[in-house]
């Protein structure tokens, strides 16, 4: 490949994230120009409404609706896709490594269910394919992790990578708010969609776990592969009777390598105080790495929003325009070394905490107690938090030691069949670190 | 250049660092290959004394005291130098790049003083130089910085990077110790040496910041640029006092882009506690990044130590062994764009903190305020801390709204002349985060 002082731009989208990338393409171009070691700019932008009127506005000849007209066009090298949604982003992505243009890509939907086929194509078409901005917008994570921490063998991987529900959470613990009262915060702040679905019940968390886990494990993980519980079934009591006991409520994304195989899971979680993921606040996102020579490294910033996201996708781009500069062609690989099976949860073995509404009268714990008891689950702690004298009825928040899950799951359905039990307010996973 | 499927290395110290990546690479070596794409060997390692017994015993044939026997070994690819100190190191870089080998360095003082030439050298040469662990050890920050933060224009760097003068703030603030208690803990666990000076009068995190600066800003910064103060004077009193204002005292490297010029500096600092790197403990490392574009972005993890270091120099090892086995051969750059002014530490405007030992009588505090007042020093609070009635004696902490440095310098001589004034017992900087 020969060297080159001009390379190509095909932007597709231009939404939160498409007109902040155009909008730093063009009033950068200096910069960017220098760092590349070539000038850089955009040929053509796919948009839905050629007429729409946009926040950021570009050229009016550079848009198009046909996506021909980019993946098509022979001065495009790159093309940057940030329209998100699977399809037709996957379409556009699989035409332009057909073609042979490179790719950067923001689609966490995309690299999260079909990555490695992408990745496979480009390396037989020998280019490249770069995603960081899939994963936790501003903070270097997908280049870390394929490069700098490369000689390690992952151990485990614990993440705070939604930023809206950590927004949620934070506000519940901070200002004792119901969820549906932050979940309201949130979509006033624009850190929360009309329809929250996506991030509440932990789905965008687990495309980013499964993007993570499988360049962490060199082993493909599938968002279908993670365990997914959200974050809608806290109650704000559950907030201030986790602080009494020395911890924060945080919605973890963890994959951890056992010797039977990957967990991969997200649920909201009991993390330590003074453990660093849980001092993570609003709408930052932090990523704990646990490698066999590194020990724990922490990757913390902005997971989200328009610059930050676009630091990331320019930074791809970068990379790819230096290598085009430079006459150099580095193929993108994911060595997917090996199968791992992936663990069901009921094979989980942790803590747990269990908050139960339960009648106010002599006998209750040790009925409750015999249940655990049975099922091998041993107590660690029992509080008894609130009384209502009026109604005869308390309420116990009980601690366990580490415990197997479908044990636990048995024995929340056995509490449940209890005449004494009313109702069974919250189980959350305990998460240590050790 | 062709594709390789051998390639070998020339290991130069064989220290805690090089016995670590002499031990990763001979243990790991089935993970390394595959990482690399091809199989990677020690070729040669150069040690003071052939017959000293080692912690990683390696086979004696591998075993050198002649440089020569590396750098002009032509199975050698990759010169990897782990034996710290100026020279003969630096000798031997520039001997091996000028031979056409690749280098990876862990070395701090040579790339915070001949950083840009070797560099230089390399790019003219065609080979690469890495030097990942020569900042902060495992925590991926140079790459990052070169990288996926490229685009970005850097406004501010703030960082723990000296993990003795962390482990010591530590201790002084938790267990209420003194300086001299503190660092002699710190050298019973391995980690202060026995001639503590680089560490605590934080020349090492100077060399660093200068590395990471001349990174950052695209501009030459020199270890003598910057403004450098260590640890010794602090008392454990002012961890206490601190505290109660809320803050942590750490010994914080910051590098600013000012409309002037550059400000870099390395001295112990007032740091509010919320603040992600008041939160830093030990011998933890954390580099906070604050780019135009990401916002702010934290690299926390292990800064030292025989594996993390070697996670760093593997990651490098990793990078120049791929590009070598697909037959790519990008080259070092390191953009100096600019030459920006360094101001001097007397242009800095900042708040301080100040504790001063005065007599207890009337008129003291009208006396002080006018001393700063005729300075332009303007007070944010003071408050009386301790009175020793015996010797009428009281002690005072005076926090001060944003003040010119030069100022405070003056004032703090014209204050110890006061009769009053019995000692001036610590005068720190307070940096803030907006």
């Amino acid at each position: 490949m020969t060297q080159r002082s001009e390379i190509g731009i095909g932007l597709m989208g231009m939404g939160v994230v498409g007109s902040g990338v155009a909008r730093v393409l063009m009033q950068k171009s200096r910069h960017i120009a220098q760092q590349a070691g070539a000038s850089v700019a955009i040929q053509g932008i796919l948009v839905r409404n050629l007429s729409k009127p946009r926040a950021f506005e570009v050229p009016r000849h550079l848009l198009t609706s046909n996506a021909e007209d980019i993946i098509g066009n022979p001065a495009v090298d790159i093309v940057v896709e940030v329209m998100g949604g699977e399809e037709p982003a996957l379409d556009y992505i699989f035409k332009s490594i057909s073609l042979g243009k490179h790719v950067v890509t923001a689609n966490k939907q995309v690299m999260a269910k079909h990555g490695p086929d992408i990745l496979t194509l480009a390396r037989k078409k020998g280019v490249q394919l770069l995603f960081e901005a899939s994963v936790a917008g501003g903070i270097p994570i997908i280049g870390p992790l394929g490069k700098d921490l490369l000689a390690n063998d992952i151990t485990a991987l614990r993440a705070i990578i939604n930023g809206t529900t950590n927004y949620i959470l934070t506000e519940m613990s901070l200002n004792h708010s119901d969820f549906s009262i932050a979940l309201k915060e949130a979509q006033a702040h624009g850190y929360a969609e009309a329809d929250p679905r996506n991030d509440v019940e932990g789905i965008d968390a687990a495309y980013k776990l499964a993007i993570l886990s499988t360049l962490a494990f060199h082993t493909r993980v599938r968002a279908s592969d993670v365990h997914c519980e959200g974050i809608t079934s806290l109650g704000s009591k559950d907030f201030r009777y986790a602080r009494e006991l020395g911890y924060n409520i945080k919605l973890l994304a963890i994959a951890r390598q056992e010797k039977k195989g990957l967990q991969v899971r997200v649920h909201p979680a009991l993390v330590p105080q003074q453990v660093l993921l849980a001092k993570v606040d609003g709408v930052f996102n932090a990523i704990e790495i646990e490698g066999d020579l590194s020990g724990r490294v922490v990757f913390h910033g902005q997971g989200a929003g328009s610059l930050p996201t676009t630091s990331a996708v320019l930074g791809d781009i970068l990379e790819i325009a230096r290598n085009i500069a430079s006459g150099i062609s580095p193929t993108s690989s994911l060595l997917l070394r090996e199968d791992i099976a992936i663990k069901p949860i009921t094979e989980l073995n942790t803590k747990y905490y269990m908050r139960l509404n339960v009648a106010d009268m002599p006998g209750v714990l040790a009925q409750i107690a015999r249940v655990l008891g049975d099922l091998k689950i041993s107590i660690a702690s029992v509080i008894q938090k609130e009384t209502d004298e009026k109604v005869q009825a308390a309420e116990i928040v009980i601690m366990t030691h580490t415990s197997r899950e479908a044990s636990m799951q048995q024995a929340i359905q056995q509490l449940k069949s209890l005449d004494i039990v009313r109702n069974v307010g919250s189980v959350i996973r305990v998460e240590e670190w050790s």
